[in-house]
């Protein structure tokens, strides 16, 4: 085994105990979960099927029998559970620990599911918790990244920028929107992305003034600019990054408002560093387009966390408190949108460091004119 | 307006006024409905985005002022409320209304967003219940399938049958699995559809025998039997149908076995018509495998019912109750999977009739052999 797949089998025991520390002995607390996401977080096993219990004294990876044999495996941080009755086994659990509180993932886990739960492990005198603490105490650890889960995001972002890179070859007058998102997709999962991290965004024209646009019909015409919110998945770890290019002879309005928030997105990014609040670098981004008058065309947040999900923990909102620490993976993407004319967003990926911040991007932010 | 745009129209209509009937006056009760196959079903509008609200009197679709101007442009069926607050005028409209009992979908609805609206509503004198009953008011709906609807499945049915064969020409020893899926989802959205049903399934060798093996890299040989697990999406409507195919020379014992599943998939599908129970559709298929004596080899239920979800009402398995009726579409898809050997399995959908089934499949399922 190599050195790094040691280190990241140590890092699976850790997370798991990390968060058992976190439970209440007085409360006999367990936690259940459930959700693809965090599952992947926890385990080394790619399916979302089965649950994972962990109480102060142990976690157990409650698996169907057709998971079985994957499951034993590849999970080794905890013991493997194959059952034939899920609730039956799980009440077992619950009994044999002596748990009195369930905790759940209310953020993911269905009502219906929690009656479920509630109606099985009632008679083991356990609770089901359905309140926010088990999704604040995951996303609390999840909010740092070791540096393997960095590895993935960067490879994930590798993926994406090679592909932007071949596809811009077939950007031209003509090409639809729709088109392009399509052969972009398509080139992303040629180079080893299991697929994308949202719908891409290939946006053309007017249509850039949509913040969140769906690529249509639409055929880029000379003058446009092109918005690409695009991200690639690896190995369960999303990527994000947005370019804005020009096609053919664009006018001074939409130069000036590139640099504007090409200054806003560069201002917020030196901003960035371990123990400064979120919104201090939504303030920074904001305050640069606003200087230049455009402060009403900036109509979403400066950024979010990327990891699992692509939209995560911490969010750099207006009003996020969440200080800053190494680890963290965020985005800073300003932009400006001016409706019926044109768009300009710009977003890069960075890791949050002591002093400073590290991109994940490394294509250029300057404007590409083809 | 075309004749058919108007009567599907209509249709939109009714589903939503035959939910209203069915909620209880003196309960003062209305309906949530925030899922996105939900939301698809009663409104003609492709977006996850937004909550229909209907109650006896009136239906209001609630939406986000970034969706208002694309759904004042499509949907017809209900009055449209561009929200500033969400819970705000959802409060508003439970008062209005004079509503006592918000009914919500439990199997989609998470623990924490009913804790929100249960927060929100509750001033106004109103409980969330968050039992089954809005579910299965649904799935009731659901499982009859409109003209429109049952065109939309033979459409990504169809496109999932071109893809296959234009797939074909390529399906030779030393291609891997992994790259036929990744093939056979690109012909699919070229040709159309918006995205697959479910991870293709495209599996060969001894990988056949395992009902949902996942494409890897082992790469086809001669005598290997190859199985085609696969759907199409399109207009948000899926397709479902399994092919196992030969390539090069088989053994006599895999050619007993496809004789087999194909003969207890078509004495199956020779039972179906409005009027039995699901589970004889099972026990038809199950009783032929069985007779041949590998009902230990047939580890999964016969069908399922396809439609804005792949798997949906009615299930037909060895216990359903579900009488079969004109309008649903199922999937008959028995199987026989020999551990460390291969598997069979051989499915198509079909609109159930009056008097038997119309297959939604066209192409043959004598054995193919390349």
């Amino acid at each position: 085994m190599s050195e790094n797949m040691e280190l990241e089998r140590l890092q699976k025991y850790i997370k798991i105990k990390k968060l058992a520390t976190k439970l209440s002995p007085s409360g006999r607390e367990a936690a259940l979960i459930t959700s693809e996401a965090n599952l992947r977080y926890f385990l080394d096993f790619n399916n979302s099927e089965g649950a994972l219990f962990i109480c102060r004294e142990k976690a157990f990876f409650l698996v169907d029998p057709r998971y079985g044999e994957a499951a034993q495996r590849s999970v080794t941080n905890t013991e493997i559970l194959v059952y034939t009755n899920y609730y039956e086994s799980l009440a077992q659990l619950v009994e044999h620990y002596d748990i009195r509180n369930l905790i759940i993932e209310s953020s993911k886990m269905t009502v219906h599911t929690m009656r479920q739960l509630e109606k099985h492990i009632f008679d083991a005198g356990c609770k089901v918790m359905g309140n926010e603490r088990l999704d604040k105490l995951i996303s609390t650890q999840r909010i740092i990244k070791t540096k393997s889960e960095i590895e993935k995001i960067r490879t994930a972002q590798k993926i994406a920028e090679e592909s932007f890179l071949e596809l811009l070859n077939d950007v031209k007058p003509g090409v639809t929107e729709a088109q392009l998102a399509f052969d972009l997709e398509y080139i992303m999962r040629k180079k080893g992305a299991s697929g994308v991290s949202f719908d891409l965004i290939t946006i053309a024209g007017k249509n850039t003034s949509m913040p969140h646009g769906v690529p249509g019909d639409y055929a880029i015409q000379n003058g446009d600019f092109v918005t690409f919110d695009i991200g690639a998945i690896y190995d369960s770890y999303h990527s994000d990054m947005t370019r804005t290019i020009a096609v053919g002879n664009i006018s001074d309005k939409q130069r000036e408002i590139y640099e504007i928030v090409l200054k806003a997105q560069q201002t917020a990014m030196a901003k960035v560093r371990a123990g400064i609040k979120a919104y201090e670098v939504d303030r920074t981004a904001r305050s640069v387009i606003g200087r230049a008058g455009y402060s009403e065309y900036f109509s979403h947040s400066t950024g979010h966390g990327v990891g699992l999900d692509i939209h995560e923990e911490p969010f750099i909102s207006t009003r996020s408190e969440t200080l800053l620490s190494e680890g963290m993976v965020i985005t800073i993407e300003p932009g400006i949108y001016i409706p019926g004319e044109f768009g300009v967003r710009i977003e890069d990926m960075a890791v949050v460091t002591k002093n400073g911040c590290e991109s994940l991007a490394t294509i250029t932010k300057e404007l590409i004119e083809l």
